[in-house]
């Protein structure tokens, strides 16, 4: 790729993203899109609609930028919680250390690899003619003793990245602890779910756990709630909204024209008659439910106090270890209800089956790899397809078609991996939306690595890839070959897939398009009282994000040119995510910033990544004992990692018993924990099975309608 | 190796194994070698002592062997623990495994075989000359339709062989729990070890022990007691020991023989001032250590309850995951004193410098191993040595080397290992003797299969090895072409290093030598009183019974001529094991059966292999159908693996809460408990510490003696 060309990708980016920022500076004013751009302030009441309309409205105004700016970690903490806190951590972490790395890369590697003449001299006269090659490490001769420059820039980085990685884990632990501190009791640290009870002829399960828990536990258990099947009734409700909603409308139609046809009226009676169906249904079902036919063989299990439960989570309770397995409950409101597999046996399989999945998956997604690889390579998109050949010769045709369309066809399927990756993780087994998210991020963290970044390096067939992978030894002399070939590639890919995305992300192009059809269509209420702010989608956001890092932390010292895009796109994911923490999201569930360790190990592994390509570079480059010099680096790396992983994950795992006992004390001093009681007793009711509520509107069918909570 | 030379190895073997038998039977019923073959029931005291010399003492007879066969399972648990019995159980395994095994291979497959036309016809008028190789899947001809059954033979056996491992696992985990519940309350069940205790300059390291338990745990805390550094105290009693023994025997000759020469004289009062002087430096270092300078951070702490102790043991304690870190105490008297690296972070390194020396030794060991099989490959021999050309030429001395000379080389080598290992475990950092002698036996078993497996399969340089082994996808086939190829060298070996070694164990070789040369040099002591029976050494006959077992299946359906001799072999171990567990080992430490889940992963690993071979071999015989048709089974054992550790592991790993409970309800009901921790607050008190006590002779010096468990 030469510089024209992404100079054209840039160009058509930057265009996009100052068209994004002014149409959000803009449409963010006018109530009509305050649903689409201010949900989490007109959830929270605190928004104040602007009747009349103003001039100012319509001007574009930066206000926002400074506002962002100045939100503190304290706010963002109070507001979003500690998930929220480490996704900005993390981007700040990516800025420092691409700040760091762009110093020695611009100031440093750019002007060596230019200097180098092993592929081409630079042409001064004409910039914008040079291949991007000559920027890269490609460019410096073989054997050359400024080669040292890069090793030094490898070793100097590491250990910056792994100084930060440090200190950043201990200050998230810390904060990790210190939010466990400062929270209120909350029910979910004070239950667990026990899972494989064993049935018994004689007696129902409740009783069992009953039983087991006064028998083991008996100073401190409290309570238990024996979960049941309830996706029947789940689904009947689900019916019966979607028919009610349709029956409303249908009879504020019919109030509002008198012109009604007959066939309506037929329509409107048949649904009618169809929800009494229904309403006999879910009577049914409950009494079934209520007469304990229908327990599974899990319950959430509540104790006395935080330790308590700690103390029943981390023992194995029973001597066949497949019974009564206990595991953290999550907070009520996390609760995944759907799925509860009752048996170990089912959860496990689920577990193989979807690990099977995954690998199809990986392998059916390398097809539009390949073919968006096939673009930035013009001479065989012409061998393929000789009749476009005409239009290619076009230069701008061509620079659109290398240097924009292969990022843009790519980010558009894995627009669709994130949903793919969440669904599967939610059939595998997990109980509660946190989890299901944090394992669809970690698939799509591996799965974009993985297809992002080894399929367009080894642009091959799949078995030409796993024989790479299934052939450790040669792996880093065919990183160090065809990874620089790639870099262009990557740096287009930054600037096209990255500041697009993050501009879109400000912009909420669907929820956008969605209110527009809306309107359109008619639609659009406007009772703002129902606006539900959403939550932003871990599973999305973290591993593009991370990917970027790994690009960057892979390429800093092959491709130095990358890192200033990188630096760009990080500050808009900095102001913009912060912006959408204030205006956007409200949290749905708090893990406590467990999402770090991941950040950790994908760091770790873009390090060790970078390691084995250097050493690949510096063989290929002739350079056998900077090569050699490297291989420490990888063991120290892995070395560091492992005493993080001894020093610091324990606690996101689970909180020590010295904290337990001290929130448990402070807690009693405090004579809160009585009233508390009362309520956890009942926290982890299924909402199914929430007494039925009819609705407000006494003109309205006698329909058992869902609170909240189960919609 | 033709069928003469094995039958050569053969009869030599055999001939040794009847003398060693025989010997055993005549020199067992002589008073003078009771300590040598009896030393268990001396301990015991309930040997009576023939004075009378009887002419029956000279006739062998198989009696033992009659009591070996008729002791039971519960006569073996009670006097020798559960590892006891779960090595016997293995016997009895690996002989259900390979009389089945043996059934299908000799009746089914040795047939099929030797039917084959591939490499020779089988020549029945002159079978002695036939090469063994007749008898191995080589020599099924390629592609035959006959390696079917094989392939049959693959599945049945793995079926098979997971089956039993099942059922055994089973057996012995509730062996476990039952053993458990039968065992009086024990110190180690109620006391856990707590390292990395955080220094501070205020309070010393007791009391800040006993601060944090009295907070955290208040209702069970105990005491404790803090380990200090004793290890120069213990080097000095053992001076001390040695110089007294001398001068008693020194004193002893004196009185004896009045022709005391002056430098004698000399050498006594120089003794003595020696003595004299240590005893002041153990008074100084007691000093010292009573003022808690010599205190490490670790400290161990017992609880009133099992359960309390497992609470303390499974949750994290302190916010920093490394401090306070507790594990499983062991038994006082299998505290391993010598060691104790007082923080994580040496511990840590030490296991890695561990690591590196095991792969070291692993290389360095390739030498020797490489020298055998030169051996049997003779032109290379005379290749490097011309001048023996003459005398290999013979064919009884031919035979010899080929047949016989190999094996006993690696033997003589292999007999080094297990002190090694057991060497480079103690320094590791393992608190206990059992954790040394389970990490041994694992390092031996690894080492095992590594250098005599694989270096013997793949004869060749390291590299070449490690080139096999980083390349996994060929795995397979390189296995298919060299295993079969290796199939009479190992058969020679299970009938030398097999046979004999199991015979020279009956007979006790080293400790019969060692009775011999004492009784040469008169130094030889008549008090049974202070015989101690030895422990049997777990790291050395473990990997060596498992090894056999990893052979039997590797090479059953290869060269199924190895099974009988491979059921001669783990015949003679049977009753050879039972008949030492009555007469000469004691148990030294009890882990619970804690030996098994080492068993069980060999066996899975042993069964993969042969599915790795199996692999190999069907495409190498032009039966892609079959090998293809393997391929699921590696997968369903591992599957099985994961299964069996998910059920039965964790018992293995620690007592569940719902047993702990049953247990200390039961002690308390019973009354035992408070007299029981009277001794539990004592009983971890470093024996360097035990107050000094004097030598009952009241002629002798005033010397700190040891107590018995110390020495």
């Amino acid at each position: 790729m030469r510089v024209s060309a992404l100079l054209t990708s840039l160009g058509i980016n930057s265009t996009l993203c100052v068209l994004f920022f002014t149409l959000y500076s803009v449409l963010r004013k006018q109530p009509g899109y305050y649903k689409v751009y201010i949900p989490r302030l007109l959830a929270q009441g605190s928004s104040r609609r602007e009747g009349r309309f103003k001039f100012g409205r319509l001007i574009p105004s930066p206000g926002w930028l400074a506002r962002a700016w100045r939100l503190s970690e304290e706010d963002i903490l109070s507001s979003n919680g500690l998930d929220a806190l480490v996704f900005m951590r993390s981007i700040t972490f990516c800025l420092k250390v691409f700040a760091f790395a762009g110093v020695i890369g611009i100031f440093v590697l750019l002007p060596v690899n230019s200097m180098g003449t092993q592929l081409h001299e630079i042409d001064f006269t004409d910039i914008a003619n040079n291949s991007l090659d000559v920027f890269t490490i490609s460019n410096v001769n073989d054997g050359s003793e400024r080669l040292w420059i890069h090793f030094a820039a490898v070793y100097t980085v590491t250990i910056f990245v792994c100084g930060l990685l440090f200190t950043e884990y201990k200050y998230i632990s810390s904060k990790r602890i210190a939010f466990f501190h400062s929270s209120d009791p909350q029910p979910h640290q004070f239950t667990i779910l026990v899972s494989n009870i064993p049935a018994s002829s004689d007696i129902s399960i409740g009783e069992s756990v009953e039983r087991f828990f006064r028998e083991n536990h008996p100073a401190t258990y409290l309570s238990h709630v024996v979960i049941r099947r309830t996706s029947k009734i789940r689904n009947l409700t689900n019916e019966a909204k979607n028919l009610y909603k349709r029956v409303t409308h249908s009879r504020a139609g019919s109030l509002q024209d008198k012109h009604t046809i007959f066939s309506e009226k037929v329509d409107l009676d048949r649904y009618e008659k169809r929800l009494e169906d229904i309403r006999q249904h879910v009577r049914l079902e409950q009494s079934d439910i209520s007469m304990s036919k229908k327990d599974t063989r899990a319950a959430f299990v509540s104790f006395r106090t935080r330790y308590g439960a700690a103390i029943a989570l981390h023992l194995q309770q029973a001597v066949n270890p497949l019974h009564w397995i206990t595991e953290e409950a999550p907070a009520p409101k996390d609760v995944y209800w759907p799925f509860f597999s009752s048996t170990f046996m089912q959860r496990w399989t689920s577990k193989l089956v979807i690990v099977v999945v995954c690998v199809l998956l990986t392998i059916l997604f390398l097809i539009p790899v390949i073919i968006v690889q096939g673009l930035t390579n013009l001479s065989q998109l012409e061998a393929w397809f000789p009749f476009l050949k005409n239009i290619l010769s076009k230069t701008f045709v061509s620079q659109i078609v290398t240097g924009y369309l292969p990022s843009l066809i790519l980010q558009l399927f894995l627009k669709i991996v994130p949903p793919i990756m969440r669904f599967l993780s939610s059939i595998q087994g997990y109980i509660s939306l946190s989890e299901i998210e944090k394992s669809a991020c970690n698939k799509g963290i591996w799965f974009t690595v993985w297809n992002v970044f080894f399929a367009t390096v080894f642009s091959g067939s799949v078995f030409y890839q796993l024989s790479i992978v299934l052939d450790p030894k040669s792996l880093p002399e065919k990183l160090g070959i065809s990874v620089p070939a790639q870099a262009s590639f990557f740096i287009a890919y930054v600037v096209t897939t990255g500041w697009t995305s993050v501009a879109s992300e400000l912009f909420r192009v669907i929820p956008f398009v969605g209110s527009l059809i809306a309107k359109c269509l008619g639609r659009s209420t406007d009772d703002e009282e129902d606006v539900e702010a959403p939550s932003i989608c871990f599973h999305r956001d973290f591993p593009r994000m991370l990917f970027f890092g790994l690009l960057g932390i892979a390429y800093f010292f092959l491709a130095p040119l990358i890192l200033p895009f990188l630096l760009v796109y990080f500050c808009m994911v900095y102001f913009i995510f912060r912006n959408q923490f204030i205006h956007v999201y409200a949290p749905k569930y708090e893990t406590g910033g467990r999402f770090w360790p991941m950040v950790h190990d994908t760091m770790i592994f873009s390090l060790v990544l970078m390691h084995a390509i250097a050493v690949g570079i510096f063989t290929l480059k002739k350079l056998s004992w900077a090569s050699t010099l490297v291989f420490p680096l990888p063991a120290i790396t892995l070395l560091f990692n492992e005493y993080c992983r001894k020093r610091f994950l324990p606690v996101f795992r689970a909180y020590p018993a010295e904290v337990l006992i001290r929130k448990d004390r402070a807690d009693w001093n405090q004579g809160l924990m009585t009233r508390f009681y009362g309520n956890l007793v009942t926290a982890y009711e299924d909402p199914a099975m929430v007494p039925i509520s009819y609705s407000r509107n006494p003109d309205s069918l006698d329909l058992p309608l869902l609170s909240p909570v189960s919609i």
